[in-house]
């Protein structure tokens, strides 16, 4: 495993191309362990990325795949026929494997399965008909159980046996006759014990076993709660069936934090740095377009009061401040809520208190920064009507900022839509429209 | 470890500050295992939390304090004296003590090593000479080495010695008689070979060794790439001081991951959910100031042209479009350009090539929605100069928010300021002004 990444990889490959070094090339790539592979990969620009792929020795391009993003294995997977993903895939664990296959059309994977080994089938199909966002589609079935009345240094020799134990093997899991779950034995515990116990006395009976049907997210909980390695994974009879491990957990953290991160950019799940411009486009696009939409609302709401902004100009001058302002402070309050949603912390008992405290810290806020501003306005235009209408409506907005900013998110989540994307999209909205109609109304009201 | 956690806790908590059942509350909490009551905790509107804090048993309070955020943990330790700081921690792995004491006012920290069990001090000093964001501060010395020449059967009867192995244990250290750091031994490996083998044999000499000044970001990198679950740390001279598990590795990935969301909407790293409305308030003051003094500064180069939106009310009434598309453009490629950069995936040898793809994406995006603006804008107020202007200023201003919003951050990241925050500030500043001049300009050509 080498300790240091070779990032002049990209800039030799500028030149190669055109060369004679294209071996040297070849060499480099393949010296390097799969997961930096992957990384030379996903840091290429896409039209690198195809050709430096075909130069991937045969023996590890299963592992390079494996690490890669979704969306870039579907590129390389449309390549490939039947018979080229299931040698690919060979030597992989499980739950790779199943990864990969996920990303493939549906009509291939048949065609895969059928040039798999027999037992390998078996298992691929099991853990494929498991939902790809649970326990089930997170699982490795390559488990080593125990039973609980054997003694320790029965259990010991019955490891030798094996040529090697899985990766990330904390924990044996101690099942009975039915294959039941009853706890597990701690590695610690067993190179600790002396070897005429047995497996009952030291066991842990009140280890976490993960229902198969459990939301990969709840899974991600449990694991960064309770500081999990591995834990078992249980049918609906408290069958073991499989095991998660951490390293596919911290997978999961990682793209529940981007989907909160590219969501409230309005970028989606799938976007990728180094893309082509023809893929990036369009799915930038869709989200521009639903702005433009908004913007366009918002700019109807201003067109109300043309008459008053013909008579003050100032008012034209000052609106963006309204908007922008609230647009501030709903989207803090925004990502304050649906972060604490990510984390479970958001429940029926302290949303009042919530709300009661967004709200509180928008109207302080609001107080401050609109005396600020009608300062500003009174010195700027030598007005006084103008401090009194831009304060109040600054207060308004960030107010209505404070309460939307809150609810929006609960409301959305109870009907299921994504608070981050969703509630971005309609929070600016709402202090975009709330901010022109305080400002311009108040105005009217006063300049009439 | 219970299953499930007690989400009415709260409620009943409400109503028994004024009624008998508070043993009851008492009882409930300290029947949760300590992840549970810092969920509670954490989850508790800031008036409850000492409260809830002074029912937690002694012997519960350090494992509880340990998992708290760091900002809940200062509340908390400002009412403590040393000795009770040293009570509460006895027993605690030495990285989450330090990690405690970190957030202490310096002037009681010697007064905390000073009522510590004399071995304990020894190991928190020296975690604590280390920078809390490097491998150093993140590591526990509490490690089990072997010599290379031992035969398994040795280390297997070694091991029975101890009383317990720490957590996460998936490798032993391999260390000479200088302690330099050889290598490990894979717990799977021990387990499987037969007794006679030397450590020597079976050892894996290219593991990864974690020199002990490397930022905490950077360590995670490493874990995450290569599905790591403990690392050796070394210090410059190779010898073994420590480890780091991938439990605290997970909260560094949480933290860096959180830290982009926060700044992306404004919100300082210790923003707390719960916390009260006076210390939200000031916090979110300050980039509501920020927002303000850019947004001035965007009606500033507005009211440069007052003469032609006194002519044109129609420019006051579009003129928020143009600013808030490049807006969401220019988000849309700063973050992920930042999302880039954490994952290390941004090299001087890429960038002019994400700056193309980048710019020619938005050039794309600015042609789409400027025609379709420019239609909206002829049809709206029958004027296709307003059409042509609109079109013009959008297509100009998302090109900019493309460039600027690729060059920005890594130019920040350069001179050391942190992208995602000052980035999404300067960014609007720029596409603002970008927008806002770009239109009026444009139009007071047309419109002379």
């Amino acid at each position: 495993m080498p300790n240091k990444v070779d990032y002049h990889l990209l800039n030799k490959l500028d030149s190669a191309i055109d060369s004679v070094s294209l071996n040297q090339i070849r060499h480099t790539l393949n010296n390097l362990s799969p997961q930096d592979i992957a990384h030379q990969l996903e840091s290429a620009p896409a039209k690198y990325r195809q050709f430096l792929w075909e130069l991937v020795d045969d023996d590890n391009s299963g592992e390079v795949l494996q690490e890669l993003s979704e969306d870039i294995q579907t590129e390389f997977l449309k390549e490939m026929d039947g018979a080229e993903v299931a040698a690919l895939t060979e030597g992989l664990d499980v739950d790779d494997i199943v990864d990969i296959l996920q990303q493939l059309p549906e009509r291939l994977i048949p065609e895969v399965l059928q040039s798999m080994s027999i037992q390998d089938r078996h298992r691929v199909e099991t853990v494929l008909t498991y939902d790809e966002e649970s326990a089930g589609g997170l699982m490795d079935t390559e488990i080593i159980t125990v039973r609980p009345d054997l003694t320790i240094d029965v259990v010991l020799r019955y490891l030798r046996r094996f040529d090697d134990i899985p990766d990330t093997t904390d924990n044996l899991f101690v099942v009975n006759r039915r294959d039941t779950f009853l706890g597990t034995l701690p590695i610690g515990r067993l190179l600790t014990a002396s070897p005429s116990t047995t497996v009952r006395e030291i066991m842990n009976t009140e280890a976490m076993a993960i229902p198969i049907d459990m939301a990969d997210s709840e899974v991600a909980k449990l694991f960064k709660r309770y500081d999990l390695v591995s834990a078992a994974v249980i049918d609906s009879s408290s069958r073991l069936v499989g095991r998660v491990t951490i390293d596919d957990v911290v997978d999961v953290i990682i793209e529940d934090a981007d989907h909160s991160l590219l969501a409230m950019a309005r970028l989606s799940d799938t976007e990728d740095t180094f893309s082509s411009v023809t893929r990036a486009a369009p799915r930038r696009a869709i989200w521009l377009g639903v702005n433009l939409l908004t913007a366009i609302l918002a700019s109807s709401v201003i067109s109300l009061f043309s008459e008053t902004l013909e008579k003050v100009v100032a008012l034209a001058i000052l609106m963006p401040i309204v908007a922008s302002m609230g647009g501030v402070a709903g989207s803090q309050t925004l990502t304050v809520v649906v972060r604490a949603m990510a984390l479970g912390q958001v429940e029926r008992s302290n949303i009042s208190w919530l709300l009661g405290k967004e709200f509180s810290v928008a109207a302080l806020n609001g107080l401050l920064w609109a005396a600020v501003m009608g300062g500003v306005a009174s010195y700027w235009f030598n007005d006084w009507n103008l401090a009194v209408v831009i304060g109040l409506a600054m207060l308004i907005n960030l107010c209505a900022a404070g309460a939307v900013g809150t609810l929006l998110p609960v409301i959305l989540r109870s009907v299921k839509i994504d608070p981050a994307l969703a509630g971005s999209v309609i929070l600016t909205t709402v202090t975009d429209v709330v901010g022109f109609l305080s400002f311009l109304g108040l105005a009217t009201l006063f300049y009439a």
